[in-house]
């Protein structure tokens, strides 16, 4: 039952970020600067599968062409690895580390978890070159409480108390560490939050940070994204989020309901960019899953970032009756990356309610071969046991398949991605062949998006209200041959946008 | 992508009980007089899918053998349908509708909801001949507060408050009301619990019961079970519960986790014994799922109950730093449905960690055909990924397949009921082929019992610390071959037994 790397297939994504070698997982390091925004990552680039990660490095002027640089931040030795943390801009120098040489839009901190055997500890580093090289503080650690698991420190700064303010996982008691600085380097403990909702084996990369209304965008909400793992509902890992107050001490959650970011397998150890240009919240995940990303198909390079995202909060109806305030989670603005040609919207309304199921192709459209499109669907709702149904193949005939089914209570919508049907996909016994998310019936429409970029798939319902991210591994190739059929009237596709980069940096 | 009932094929589990003909759904009004075990249930008896439900009833003397009776309350008229509930013993005759030739453990009250299209109420029914046959109470409802989505009434004696206390799912505003009544009949609104945990699109069934601990049966928790969906992780159904403390007016729950049942796709709306003889609690769940419930293969009738179980309440380890109270699933005693011959306990243990995956066969036992039994696992915990394999299959060769994968911090528990491999079971887009559940490496074994019936799988992890119920339509006929594969050492297979009733009530 040993897995071992298997083909990946030519194409990576081009729009979702990947490491040129090895294994990549966590998102660390966030943050906008000088009209870059920086994307750092967990990376071991000496094998395939998770190990002694460091710092991996890319930036972005827009957050969908990246460049990869040379690795951050190195372990000091090789007992020694570089777990997840964060950056922060310390244009005023509170850290008092940087000199007047130093812009004050030069002057990155990084403050990290340095992992040995049994005991991890907090460490930060300088960056006076904008954070492309680092240097380690002399006297770190600076935050050691002597635990084995105590990790992925999270920085913000918190301007009505006037200080940084921590959050840090401890992650097998299930508290969310807060901790307040003054410098960044002296860290005084404020308070521990428990956490509701799933706990799983242990708490991982939390992210505190303000969040923007939908329609009122001086208005914000704290959200404390939380991720979890093993031991998630069905198995795996994921990403759960907390609403509520921060006084500068305390995090007071509004409610104890779950509340979880995405509710597809792949989108893990969210975290939210630090000094986004307009005071926006845009965040990121990894496009995988502990319960089989160490043998999903792969060459020279495991795992993919989902596409940056940009969130807000509304009001999002549970049913008739019921409103719950939740987070909104919609891809940054694609419009750079939709290719001109052949891009005239597509309406289609069918106009009898007796086809068969899933006979009637209603649209079809192959794609250049790219392996990344998008398209969104407008689907009617209903009462009785209704749907539709989309392919996305690639030319050899392998697909995955999107099923809409219409109840009247709501909607479910599927993904086979194991190629059940055809036998045309990646199988391992950890790797559900089918996943599974439901949308209430609120509304007379349910509005649908989704990405496609070689073997990530994003899906963003009722206008961002549910996100949906799930990897898949076709046979021969990326899928280019996009079909929608159905069997109820009243289904519209459109947008239907080829998705190409200007540069490719593979 | 309309589905119609397909092929059940030809047989029914022995143990689980099935509905003759028609659609079942939630267990209702479970009590226990005169040394028998009354099961009643949701049936439509006139379609294969759900729709207008009665009470049907059933009775046991050893929750394995199941005796099907007249329908026990059915729909005053065809407008209205007979939604789920619960029954007491009313031996003391508090309600005064039983005379003294009713003996007093005859004396059986049913509160249930009426249903009608946008209005449901909670009303009552007495029975003075031991459940077999009830009378509605001439005022009826007696409880009302106008709402369309108000059901599932469970009543229990708090005997420190001399009152009889009523939980009630006030569904689509999240709330579980609590009423108490000195007669059944008269209902006084004491409070509502909010909950916590996963919302989704409702909340129904909710149950409240007293558990004993499993290492002092004086000592008891209460326990409030809450079934939830669609909405759930991953799209369906499935049963959460709260551990707390109630005082005769509030509960109040211990803390805000969820917890979670069982950890399968089918094990929904659970339920447990009123008065059951030993003081300890016994409940049962429907073996099923509102995301495919109406879509699996059926011919006669539709779906299945689990065992019924036997909690308790013990401390459960998350990780090394952490324990969870939490509930204990153990099946009721199987012994009497043992086969006695050929029934030898078999360990055996593996000398080689070099075997290759998935090839080598360490044990193989044909069973005689029934589709009904059971078997038990050890498996060594380690630190690098192994496992065992475990194929469940008919003597046409198709199989389900659980996989146990071990690894340094846990082990996934992985079940292909899909046929993937071999295309041999029933597809549907809403029916997840692969589910996977978690448990943490916490003790140097982990053990494993699961008990196969025709279409169901439970099985019981970590002593009843882990449950997982889930269904599977093998094409071809009842799984007869039980093979067990490892690529490490270590493991025993032991406790295979074929399950077969004393008397079959088909």
């Amino acid at each position: 039952m040993a897995v071992i790397a298997q083909r990946q297939g030519d194409h990576r994504p081009a729009l979702h970020f990947t490491p040129r070698t090895g294994f990549m997982n966590d998102p660390n390091g966030l943050v906008y600067t000088k009209g870059v925004w920086h994307l750092y990552y967990q990376l071991d680039d000496q094998q395939l599968v998770a190990g002694r990660p460091e710092w991996g490095h890319a930036t972005s002027t827009d957050l969908l062409h990246w460049k990869r640089h040379e690795k951050a931040i190195k372990a000091p030795s090789e007992h020694e690895s570089i777990w997840s943390g964060c950056c922060v801009l310390d244009c005023n120098n509170t850290s008092g580390q940087f000199d007047e040489s130093t812009g004050p839009d030069d002057r990155i901190v990084a403050i990290f978890t340095l992992h040995t055997q049994g005991h991890q500890t907090q460490n930060v580093a300088f960056s006076s070159d904008g954070g492309y090289t680092f240097t380690g503080h002399k006297h770190n650690p600076v935050l050691d409480i002597g635990w084995a698991d105590f990790r992925d420190p999270k920085v913000l700064w918190h301007a009505p108390s006037n200080q940084w303010v921590m959050v840090v996982a401890k992650c097998h008691q299930f508290k969310i560490g807060f901790y307040s600085s003054p410098d960044l380097i002296h860290w005084h403990h404020l308070s521990d939050f428990e956490g509701s909702g799933v706990r799983g084996y242990q708490y991982e990369m939390p992210n505190l940070v303000q969040v923007p209304f939908d329609d009122d965008n001086q208005r914000k909400k704290w959200v404390l994204f939380l991720s979890v793992g093993p031991g998630a509902p069905l198995g795996g890992s994921f990403t759960q989020y907390f609403l509520g107050e921060f006084d500068g001490t305390i995090f007071t959650s509004d409610d104890h309901y779950l509340r979880t970011a995405d509710l597809g397998k792949d989108w893990y150890a969210a975290q939210t960019w630090f000094n986004s240009p307009d005071g926006q919240a845009y965040g990121i995940g990894w496009a995988s899953n502990w319960q089989y990303c160490n043998r999903v198909p792969a060459e020279r390079y495991r795992s993919a970032m989902s596409l940056p995202r940009k969130f807000s909060i509304r009001e999002v109806p549970l049913n008739e009756a019921t409103k719950s305030l939740s987070l909104i989670s919609r891809p940054v603005d694609l419009n750079i990356v939709r290719m001109a040609s052949d891009d005239m919207p597509i309406a289609f309304t069918h106009g009898s309610a007796n086809v068969k199921p899933s006979t009637e192709v209603i649209y079809q459209r192959h794609m250049r071969g790219s392996g990344s499109f998008e398209f969104k669907l407008k689907i009617k709702s209903g009462t009785s046991s209704a749907g539709v149904l989309v392919d996305i193949a690639n030319p050899s005939g392998h697909s995955v398949r999107l099923d809409f089914v219409v109840e009247r209570e709501g909607m479910f919508i599927s993904m086979d991605r194991g190629g059940i049907r055809t036998g045309s996909s990646w199988h391992h016994p950890l790797f559900d062949d089918k996943v599974c998310m439901w949308v209430p019936n609120t509304q007379s429409i349910y509005d649908v998006h989704v990405i496609v970029d070689a073997y990530v798939c994003e899906l963003f319902a009722m206008d961002g209200a549910y996100a949906f991210t799930n990897t898949f591994f076709l046979q021969d190739g990326v899928a280019s041959i996009l079909s929608v059929s159905q069997d109820t009237a009243g289904t519209e596709v459109f947008d239907v946008h080829e998705l190409c980069p200007l540069q490719r940096d593979r």
